[in-house]
């Protein structure tokens, strides 16, 4: 017997029949035996909807409404869900985000869980019902409601779980868990049964969708179990939680890949002292996501600067570099948006020696050509022309030992050992 | 300048194009000088939608949470029209009934409003903004949302102006204000510039459907000013107000007509005492909204009892009779459903004899059969074939002066006068 937090998704919970088939498996869990309480994000696309109409009365929306409006989504969700319940025999309510407890910062679009009540959810439990909890919403100091972001309903279960001390946060999704790789990428990628808070992070940053990254940072802040999982089976997922010290572990646990970003570089930039500091100052001022930043060596008193951020920032950087470049009197500026990054994660990394050489050897023995790195303790990325970004994933995979029928002797190359292969192959 | 509550029901706010000439029609109220609250209903056929969700996951789905559900519709509505207020530059707010401080009873899907504590509505008033509240819902002291009923929209407006003083309700509809008869039955009805609660209450009650009756009970309780008036245009409409004493006043004021109700006769009940309370106990056990009672004169020990209650009513009504007639031991029982009820309503009544006989001759001198009669002090009503409600109505119109040119001294007919006429004519 334990205590469950289940997290259905938008496309879990689009018509009246899927709702059905939701309640269907939360009555299955509790029949099992266990405590259970569901968290709800809106019905399929209701929130692109909602957005539109916003639109349609007003271009640029007042958050406070908004965040009201959208609110809406998951109220809708949580009530069918609850009624659904209901028709099958149990007993079953529904909670917004205020009557779940769920107090934020106020900070409309985006709000912060600042803590949570979760006095009625448990009494609903002692007393035998199913609480359905509408995920992505809380409410201010003043009595307004405000939503978490995008994904945010994966935070509310986790908050939820946390509240009510549940052993496991279960989020269930189209995907039936996290893989080494993109299925759809590479097709021996392999599900793992766990993987790391601090793993599942860099996955999440460096572009795995399968979780959303506060979701996770807050679960590891709060040591909250979370097991992604099929909406659509009852396999196992992928476990996330506190790595075990384990004798040996993979030094590489899974790849990730992100086509979302896009490259600009300033060239002919005077290598004075404070123009970085500049750039950088001028790029975060008008809300420009900086992801990486590159600074090719200086030439005869003058360098180029590279830096990636997503294409959603398009316009805003381009006016800002064009600024940039005539201020600082730089030569030009060029962009590029057929580049992806591909990041290898592994918390192995750390004790693990080579990790670079290997990568830029595999890179090179299959004539990818690296257009930039990155690196964090636990994360190598490469940015790669897009059109080679299949090709560079499933190679890693593959040199790596992730591989699902990878052969062992030869994934434990090294980096001296690939090259050397390839020049006798040439 | 004047403190205003404006009311917009879901036909005004059906799309964003309409909501923006809402937040028009708002503004320019605003910069004539006044202060405006505005209230509004769901979107077009918004509920409608939601109730049909709930129905596909629940045929019978618990109030708690159709409440929940319901209440979104409004929340749609406030915050799309706050932000349509805010794209053309005026200050806005919405305000669900909780942040309006709208407390019920509790009673799901027909709470009664308790209290309303005004201030944040007061507070974003003197603020500069446009509060817009979210119409048909409130919240009970367990924080949960409860609705008012169908038509609830309409006793928030009257309770938001009583909560904040103000000098009048304006309830825009797609009617331009209440007449003396259906315009669409009686060509020559005419548009009152006011009446009294009293009258209004009656009429509502007989049919009459452009404002709702708990909403005006609740002006009259605390003597708040409505004035119903059309949505598409600037036309004065009909103020609903505590009666002046006048010299002289109008014995009829309009006429209303109801065809939403059945009529049931159980024949043959034995004559004998507590019968009839029998009858009428069980049917209240049922639900069954009894409207009139004809109980006709005994004949050799027993007698016809007659009753009418609402069409929606029916399959509980004919079970009900069936188990009545059994075990009261009468002959048999019928239902008609082509009936009508065309009711005359004025307060002048009260001190004009005559008006029943008057009424009786016109249907006579129209040949329109009475199925039943019912009276209050301020209206009669009769039942008559449906087919015959519309010359009923005009017929009436007509015989009481009401008509927008009518023949001052044939109206001013007595009953035997109408009746002698009559005579001579055949």
């Amino acid at each position: 017997m334990s205590l469950i937090v289940a997290k259905f998704g938008g496309t879990s919970v689009a018509t009246p029949e899927r709702i059905k088939r939701v309640a269907d498996r939360l009555i299955a869990m509790k029949e099992a035996g266990n405590q259970v309480v569901a968290v709800v994000s809106a019905m399929g696309s209701t929130t692109d909807q909602l957005v539109a109409m916003a639109n349609a009365v007003n271009e640029n929306p007042p958050t406070r409404e908004l965040d009201r409006l959208l609110g809406t989504g998951e109220q809708v969700s949580m009530t069918l869900l609850s009624m659904a319940i209901e028709a099958k025999g149990h007993k079953s309510m529904s909670f917004s985000g205020r009557q779940a407890g769920i107090l934020t910062d106020g900070t409309h679009a985006k709000a912060k869980i600042v803590s949570i009540d979760s006095k009625r959810i448990l009494d609903a439990l002692d007393d035998g019902f199913i609480p359905v909890v509408a995920g992505f919403q809380g409410i201010d100091k003043n009595g307004d409601m405000t939503t978490l972001g995008r994904g945010g309903s994966d935070t509310t279960a986790v908050a939820v779980a946390w509240g009510i001390n549940a052993d496991v946060c279960e989020i269930y999704s189209d995907v039936d868990g996290v893989y080494t790789a993109d299925p759809r990428v590479c097709p021996r990628a392999r599900k793992l049964s766990s993987i790391s808070y601090d793993d599942m992070l860099e996955l999440s940053g460096a572009g795995t969708g399968v979780l959303n990254m506060r979701a996770v940072e807050f679960a590891r802040k709060f040591n909250v179990v979370i097991h992604s999982r099929s909406a659509f089976s009852d396999a196992e997922g992928t476990y996330v939680k506190e790595a075990l010290p384990m004798m040996e572990e993979a030094v590489i646990t899974g790849i990730a890949y992100d086509v979302s970003q896009i490259k600009l570089t300033v060239r002919g930039v005077p290598d004075m002292e404070g123009v970085a500091a500049k750039m950088f100052g001028m790029l975060a001022e008008q809300g420009v996501n900086v992801n990486m930043i590159i600074q090719n060596v200086s030439e005869d008193g003058h360098t180029d600067i590279s830096f990636t951020c997503p294409s959603a920032d398009t316009d805003k950087a381009r006016e800002t570099v064009e600024q940039i470049t005539s201020e600082v009197k730089a030569r030009d500026w060029t962009l590029s948006d057929d580049i992806a990054m591909v990041s290898l994660v592994g918390t192995g990394m750390k004790s693990a020696p080579g990790v670079a050489a290997k990568a830029f050897a595999t890179m090179a023995a299959n004539d990818i050509n690296i257009l930039a790195i990155s690196t964090s303790p636990i994360r190598l990325s490469i940015v790669v022309n897009r059109s080679q970004s299949s090709a560079a994933v499933c190679a890693l995979h593959n040199a790596f030992g992730l591989d699902s029928d990878s052969d062992f002797e030869e994934t434990q190359l090294s980096a001296e050992e690939i090259l050397a292969k390839m020049a006798k192959g040439r």
